[in-house]
């Protein structure tokens, strides 16, 4: 199933000059660029990785973006994300960090030759072994709107991550799988019992998160009490979504404070997520300041088709 | 599906005085009994707690103990476990800590007068809130097996459980989501990619263990560190699986350490994950004693049975 987000009537007169996509493990989204950096339209579908075969790629992208192309010219599509995984379409290797987030891109043969494919390798890093595969074009989309920032960036997400850029550089970072574990927990656990899908409790945010920090260890023991209050003491359903959700971003940021510590943190992220965690970083007394995710990559996929095109 | 784990030949000629049943969320099982606690016979079956409505308990649990019933006579059956929650059978209402864990059972209506059906309940802590249902009963069997028992008692499992015996009297609990966890990363997280069904590591289980304890917070960052290490190191899967449980049991020895720091533990059940318990407790210069949970849960239903005949 596709769905195209944006109108696409401007571009029967305007086509793309190059193509922008995140494709993620269950997500596929495109946007039709100009070398500008602007968006002309936007298509999203639920083919991601996860779901396709290396020679399933072509065939999905093309039937998503095939109305922003012209017969006798090749555009240029450069895609960051799971897309170059082991299991995606071809690998792209990880580069070690340090090292700029704006990728050297790898080319990916193609049979239509309206396209040219070009994919951002994601970055490893040795010790603690570490890896991510998308958020680094963020982070160079972070870079591209604020030449010179130095600092933290937190990406909030299933997998969210922590990392430095020093200089330029990605030089350090770390993952944590708190969004995974919180979905799995609220949805898969006994605790799907008592834990909310919607709602929220600032207060008991707050004190999950007080909780968390003060003592790490507690969290492990803290979960079943989210049942335990629900069957004894009627605990409402959006207080236990926000103290579940304040114990793990709590356990996550009593493990990060290496980062934050000190430091105004750069969030990408605009959802409700990325405020949770501006939320948090409050609390502990540090500085956050949000950007728009989806922005971010756009401006970092940028970056990375000035490399191919020397605009 | 009913699964006949012994021979019930002997049975023909000598019925069971009582029947003993653990009925948990998943599974039943019951053993046809002596007044004098031998078994003679036993049974099991997935009708477990969660898939049956009330009216369907009674034909689920006379399709296993037909054949140990006599005509003319009722049998009584004592079950411990998931049966007495608000969503089994019939509601037994939990009891408050402190109290003696051999409890006052509750008797369930039935239809057919060849049995008579009684139901351990659980027991609840309001502050920390927590809750119990079948534990108790194997407490109740450690303290029918070795009288005057005082310590601490861990019971390994889906949701582990550490209490503190004084006086005859369970006084306090705490419960921790650790196996549930384990096997939600193991089986449903990316972690699945790289963890292991099978085979273990003992320096690897050793290491998380120290890891945990001198850090709770980093558990939180070293789950992701599995899949980069099977990215980039390739990980062995029996490796991976001993550092995931010992990073989880860590997290819950470092919250529960209240319970066995300077203490004797005895641990309840005699499985590899009970033996796993043993060995991180020896590794933080804690004792441990292992007893077997099923005998100490027949132990227990025993000592409820007596309560009912006075035997």
């Amino acid at each position: 199933m596709s769905i195209t987000d944006k109108s696409t009537d401007s571009t029967t007169d305007k086509r793309a000059d190059w193509i922008a996509v995140d494709w993620g493990t269950s997500r596929m989204r495109a946007w039709a660029m100009t070398d500008g950096g602007e968006t002309l339209a936007s298509a999203s579908s639920d083919k991601g990785m996860g779901s396709l075969a290396p020679h399933q790629f072509e065939a999905a992208l093309l039937a998503d973006i095939g109305d922003w192309l012209s017969a006798g010219r090749t555009t240029p599509v450069v895609a960051c994300g799971m897309v170059g995984a082991r299991q995606g379409w071809k690998e792209a290797a990880y580069r070690a960090v340090p090292c700029k987030p704006a990728p050297e891109l790898m080319s990916v043969p193609v049979t239509d030759d309206r396209i040219a494919v070009y994919l951002c390798p994601g970055l490893k890093q040795q010790v603690p072994a570490d890896v991510m595969r998308g958020e680094e074009t963020q982070v160079a989309g972070l870079l591209a709107a604020h030449p010179g920032f130095e600092g933290v960036v937190c990406l909030p997400g299933t997998h969210s991550k922590w990392a430095r850029v020093i200089d330029g550089q990605l030089s350090r970072f770390q993952t944590f799988m708190t969004g995974e574990l919180y979905a799995l927990l609220a949805t898969q656990s006994v605790l799907r019992h008592s834990v909310g899908a919607e709602g929220w409790d600032d207060v008991a945010f707050a004190s999950a998160i007080a909780i968390a920090l003060q003592s790490p260890a507690a969290v492990s023991g803290r979960l079943f009490s989210l049942r335990a209050e629900a069957l004894l003491a009627d605990l409402a359903p959006e207080s236990a979504r926000a103290r579940l959700s304040g114990y793990l971003i709590g356990l996550e940021l009593a493990a990060a404070r290496a980062y934050w510590g000190g430091q105004s943190v750069a969030i990408i992220g605009a959802s409700a997520l990325g405020r949770h965690y501006a939320t948090a970083l409050q609390l502990l007394d540090a500085r956050s300041e949000i950007h728009d995710g989806e922005a971010l990559t756009l401006k970092g996929l940028h970056a990375a088709y000035q490399q191919i095109t020397g605009v």
